[in-house]
C-alpha cells in the first residue's frame, strides 16, 4: 500500500505529531508513505512531493507547525489561474489532482485539515479518491469529535497572557482587554477567561451589551477590586448582531482599522474612566510546543487515521468519543458546526463563580 | 445553608480551583461556608475550622497545593491515639466528628479527595452525615469518572523531563530510566510516554521481562540510535508479579533501598553494557500551577459540587462524562478501580510508533 | 529606624522581590517599615499607607506585578489638580509631601523607578529628604548599573513569542513582523532577536532603510528559506530620524492609528509580494512571574537598599557592577541614558550569523 | 582556513548555540567548518567528523544537547585501551591526534569543554595544535569567566522545582530536601535557592552542623511556618569535612547507597519528629531548551571564538567579563577554581531574608 499524508488549512499544535504517528503505524504496517507539501496545492504544483520515513518523522512530535507545510489557499475545485491579461479567475482542477495522485501511485490519502480541507476531501471522495481526514480546528468548533488538537494548547497560551496581564492591571489599577480566537465560536474565550480567572467574558455565542459590560467593570471598582481583565474572542459582537461600539470608538474611521478589544478598550475607558488597554494574542495561539494533552490526542489521532485507511473508511475521519477514538462521516461532522452551549455547565459555573457575559 | 468544604490525602494541582469554585458558586446562593483543614483530621482538633469568603479564595485558582492542607493521615474511624504508655492505638472518632460537625452548625459537607477519602465519606453518609464527594487522583485511577484534575498537570511535568532527558542522553548515548508515580493504574506514564516519544513504557497493567528491555535497547543502538528513554511507572514489575530483578541489581541489599527506575538502570546497564542513568520524578509531580485543563476541570468539579449540594446528592460525588459533569454514587465509583486497558488504542498507537512495553 | 518603601512608574517582573527583600533585611535590622502605595502620590492621599511586616512579603518573591500599586502618574513637582472650573493644572507639591513623610514619622525612603522616579527622588534628596533608589526598568536604558531586574523576563517573554512565531510563520512561507518594547533602546529587540535567531532587527540606535530589508527577506526567500522573523523595537525608525513609511503603509490615515509592526508588514507584503503579519508584543513583557535571573537580581538590589540605607547613601541608586552590588549617586546614572552600541560584540555576532539590522 | 569545532565533558544548554554561531562566524569569514564527534575521542576513531554547513546548524539555537554529542571520557593523555587479556590501561595518543587532525587539514580548532577539556586543549597547545576554548560548566565553577552559558538555564530548571515542592510541602507541612549539582562550587544551590526562596541553602563552601539545619526547621515550625525547603548541593558536607551524618542515617549501609538529599531527610526527620521527603533534580538540570540569558551568551562565545580564531589566540579561552567577551589564557582561568565567597552580597543578603547556611 501507498499512501499520502498531507495538511492544510492555518496550522495547529500537534499537526507533527500527527504526521509521525500516521506515518510509523503505516511504516510498521509494511506501507509506503508519500508527503504532499502545501494541502492540495501539492499535488498541483512540482517538487511538494516527499518520501515520509521513520528518519523525516524524527524528533518531531513535540514541534509546533508542520513539516509538510501549509496554506490557506489551494482549493483544487476553486483554483486560483493568472490570466494572459493578468487577472485571476478560478478553476476546477480536481480532475488534474486525482490523476497526478493516480500517476504518483497514491491508492490512499490522510488529509488533516479543518472544515474547509474535509469538504474538499468529502467531494475528493464522491470522484473516487480514497480518502481519511482528521479534524484541525484551532477553535475546536467542528462537530463530531469531542475536541482536536491545538485547542488546548491555544487555550493554554492564553491562560498564560491572561495570568501575565493580571499582576500588570492589577498593579496599575487598569482594565486589560484580550482578544483571542473564535471567530464563530468562543471555546478559547471561554475555557481560557474562567481559567484564567477572567472578569469578563465575550463570545460569538452571547451577545453583549456595552452597558452590562461597563456596569460589571464598575461594580468590580466600587468593591475595591480596581482592575479588570476581560476575554473577548475575535467574533464576538453586541446584541445587534454586529460591532455597533464602532462608531462611538473611533468616530469617521474605517471599521477594518483595529479589532475589537482596541475598540472595546476605547469604549469602556471613555464610558468608565478607567484606564484601559488591550491585546490581541493573535498568532501565539497556533505557535509554539504542543501541551502534552494535544501530543497525545495528536498521536491517537496519527494512529487512528491509519487505521481507518485499513479499514477503508473512506469520507470519515477519525474523532474522539471519549475515551475512545472512532470514525465519523466527514458529512455527518459539517452538518452543524459545534458552538458554545450557553446553557452548559462550564457557563453556568463561570457565572456562579462571578463571570460576566455582558448579557 | 452552611457548608463545609476539606481536602485529604496527596495534594494534587487544581484543589484550590475546587475550593474557588465551590466557595464562590455557594456564596452566589447566599450559603455560608466553612474551610476545615487537614482533612477529617480537622473535625477532631481545635482551631481548625476557617470561614471561607470571596476574599478567602481570591487568587488562588493557578496556585498548587491547598489552602486547606491535607493529609495522609486522619481516618476518624480509625485514628490514630497515644496510650498512657506510650503506644499508639486507632480508635473511632466517627461520632465525635459527626457531633463537632452538628455543633458547628454544617449542614451539608464537600469532601475532596482520593478513594480513602470518598471511602470515609460513604461512611459518613450511612451515618447520617449529608455529604457530596469530589474525586482527587493524580494517578487517574478512580473510577466513574473520565479523569480528575491534576492528572493532566502530573502529566505535563512527567513530558517536560522526557524533554528534558532526550537531550542529555542523546549527547551522552545513554539510556534514561525516569520513574513516574503509579502504584497501580500506568496512566501517567502511559500518556507521558506516548507524548514525549519515550522507547520504554513499563506499566503495571504490562508485566515486562527484563530480556524484552533489553532488546529494545539494543535494537535502537543497533539501527544507529544510541540513547533510549524509559519510562516506568512507580508499581510495575516483571512478569512474576513482583521485582524479582532486586537480587539481580543490588545482591544482598535491602530491597527498601532505591526503587525501580535506580534497579532497573542498573541491570540494564549490566546486561547492555551501555550507560545508564536513572531519575525519579516524585514530588514533582504534584506540585506547581495546574494546567489550564485541570484549572477548568476543578472549576467545573467545584461548582457542580455546590450545585449537588442544592439537590441533596448526598453519597454521591461529581464525575466528567465528557462533555458533561454529572454526579455518581461513591460505591458504585469505588466499586472498581479504574487501570490501564492493555487493548485500548493509546496502547495500540503507542506499540504502532515503536515503543515497546516489554512484553 | 522607620523606613518606608515606594514603587513608581511602569511595572516590571520583579518589583515584589525588591519589596520582599528590602522588608526582610530592614526587619532584620531591627527596623520599622512602610509602604507607600502608588508610588509618590500615595504620600499625597488618603489610606494609602501600609506596614510591611514578614507576613506582608510573604511568597510575593516570585509574582509579578508589585504589591504597592505604582502608577504613571504622580510627579509632587507638578502634580494635577483639578480647577474650579473643571480644567486640570500641575502644581508642586513637593513640601506637602515631605511633611506627610514626616508626619508619619519615615526617616529614610527606599524609592523603585526608573529614571523619571530617579530623577524626583534626586530633587526629594536635594531638598532634604532621605533617599536611596532602586532603578526599574524594563528596556535595560538606564545607566550606571549592567542591567536592571525586569530586563532578563521581558527578553525571555519576547523569545518564547519568536520561538512561536517561528513554527507558524514556517509552516504558512509567511514573513512575521513582532514589535517589542523598546522606545529609546533596542535592548529587547537586541537580545531577543539573537536569542531567538531572528532574521531581521530593527532598533533605535541603527536606522534602517526599508530597501534593505525587503532584500534580506527575498535573500533568504531566494536561497529556499521561504519565511523570515522580523523583531522591531517600538521606537525605531529609518533613516531619517521618523517613520517614513507611514504614507506608504496607509495613505490618507491618521499616523497614530496601528504601530510600526503593522505599517512595517503592510509595505514589505506590498514591496515583496510575501504574505506578511504582525503581532504587538506591549503588556505580555510586563507581566508575569520574573525569571531566576531576575528573582536574585532584585533580591540583590532588596538587599542592597537596605543597606545603603544604614549606610546614609542618599541620593544613590544601587547597581550591579557585575559581580558585585554597589552604589552610585542618582546624578551620574542619569546624566547618560543607556543605549546599544552599534559596535558591541552582540550586534557584531549578530551580523555574523546572518542578522540583518536593515543598514 | 579550515577549523574544526568539538564539545566535551557533561553537556549543559547552549552547547548548539555555540556552535551555531561559531560555524556561522567562520563561514562568514570563508572558512570551512568541520565537527568532530565526542570530544577529543572523535579524532581518535571512525567515521567522526562531519561537516559543518549552514544547513547543519540551522534551527539548533534553543535544542539542548550537543548535535557533536559529548562524552565525559577520552583524554588522549590517558586513552583508554584493552589489553589481548581483556583488562583495560591507559595510553597517550596524543601524537595520533595531532597527526589525524592534520591529515584532515585542520588548521585550527574550537574546544568547548569543561576543566578537563580545557586542561587538554592546554596540552595539546603546548604540543603545536591551534586551539580556542570555550568554558562550559553548568556549575559556574570556572574561573576568568563571569559566568558560562547552562548556568542560568541550570538555576531554573532548580527554581522551577522549588516553586513546585513549596506548594506540596506547605499542603502536607512537610519539610522538602532538593538535591542540585555543585560537587565543588555551591552557586547552582545558593542561586536557586535564594530565588526560590528557600529557608536553608547547603553548598560545600560553607559547612553546615545538622543541628543548627534541625533549628532553623524548628525555629519555622514554632513561629507558625510548619513546612521548610531545604535546598543542598550534592557535596555541601558538615564542619567535619564529610558526610559524618552517614553513619546516623543509614546504620550498617554501603554509604554508596543514596544521596546527601535522602540522608539529610532521614536525619531531619528523626531528630525534629517532621514529615521530610528528599528529591534529587539530577539529569534535568543538564537538559532541556536553554534560558534566553543562556542563549545569548552561547552564542556570543560562539562568535567570539571564531574571532578569537582569526586573532591566532592560541591557548585562550573566551570569558565573559561584563558587559564585555573577552579572552584569557587557559592557564590563568585554571589556576584557581571559582567558588561561592561566603562574603559575597549574594550569600549576605540571603541571610537578611532569613535563609540559614546550617552554620
Amino acid at each position: 500500500m501507498r499512501i499520502a499524508i498531507s495538511t492544510g488549512g492555518g496550522d495547529a499544535p500537534g499537526l507533527n505529531a500527527v504526521i509521525r504517528a500516521a506515518t510509523l503505524s503505516a511504516l510498521s504496517r509494511g506501507w509506503t508513505v508519500l508527503g504532499i507539501k502545501r494541502g492540495y496545492a501539492g499535488l498541483l504544483g512540482d517538487d511538494e512531493v516527499i518520501p515520509l520515513t521513520a528518519d523525516t518523522v524524527r524528533g518531531i512530535a513535540h514541534l509546533g507547525g508542520t513539516i509538510l507545510r501549509t496554506t490557506n489557499r489551494g482549493n483544487p475545485f476553486s483554483f486560483p489561474k493568472q490570466q494572459p491579461d493578468g487577472s485571476w479567475v478560478e478553476v476546477d482542477r480536481s480532475d488534474e489532482l486525482i490523476d497526478n495522485a493516480r500517476n504518483l501511485g497514491i491508492q490512499a490519502m490522510i488529509s488533516i485539515g479543518g472544515d474547509g480541507s474535509l469538504a474538499i476531501a468529502q467531494r475528493l471522495v464522491e470522484k473516487g479518491m480514497r480518502i481519511v481526514g482528521v479534524p484541525k480546528t484551532i477553535d475546536n468548533d467542528v462537530a463530531g469529535t469531542v475536541t482536536t488538537f491545538g485547542f488546548d494548547t491555544a487555550v493554554q497560551t492564553a491562560i498564560e497572557a491572561i495570568d501575565k496581564l493580571h499582576t500588570t492591571a492589577e498593579s496599575h489599577d487598569r482594565v486589560m482587554v484580550l482578544e483571542v480566537m473564535g471567530r464563530d465560536a468562543g471555546f478559547i474565550a471561554l475555557h481560557s477567561g474562567v481559567s484564567g480567572t477572567a472578569d469578563v467574558v465575550l463570545i460569538p455565542e452571547i451577545p453583549w451589551r456595552i452597558e452590562n459590560i461597563c456596569k460589571a467593570v464598575m461594580d468590580r471598582d466600587r468593591s475595591g477590586r480596581k482592575f479588570a481583565i476581560i476575554v473577548v474572542a475575535e467574533g464576538a459582537t453586541d446584541e445587534k448582531g454586529e460591532a455597533s461600539i464602532i462608531g462611538e470608538s473611533m468616530p469617521g474611521q474605517d471599521r477594518r482599522v483595529g479589532g475589537i478589544a482596541q475598540r472595546l478598550a476605547k469604549v469602556i475607558q471613555d464610558r468608565t474612566g478607567k484606564e484601559c488597554r488591550s491585546m490581541v494574542l493573535g498568532h501565539l495561539q497556533r505557535g509554539g510546543m504542543p501541551t502534552g494533552y494535544d501530543r497525545l490526542l495528536a498521536t491517537r489521532f496519527g494512529g487512528a487515521a491509519a487505521q481507518a485507511v485499513a479499514d477503508g473508511k473512506w469520507g470519515h475521519m477519525v474523532a474522539l468519543q471519549t475515551p475512545n477514538i472512532v470514525t465519523v462521516p466527514i458529512t455527518e461532522a459539517l452538518r452543524t458546526p459545534k458552538r458554545v452551549d450557553p446553557s452548559h455547565d462550564v457557563v453556568r459555573t463561570a457565572r456562579a463563580v462571578g463571570i460576566s457575559f455582558g448579557d
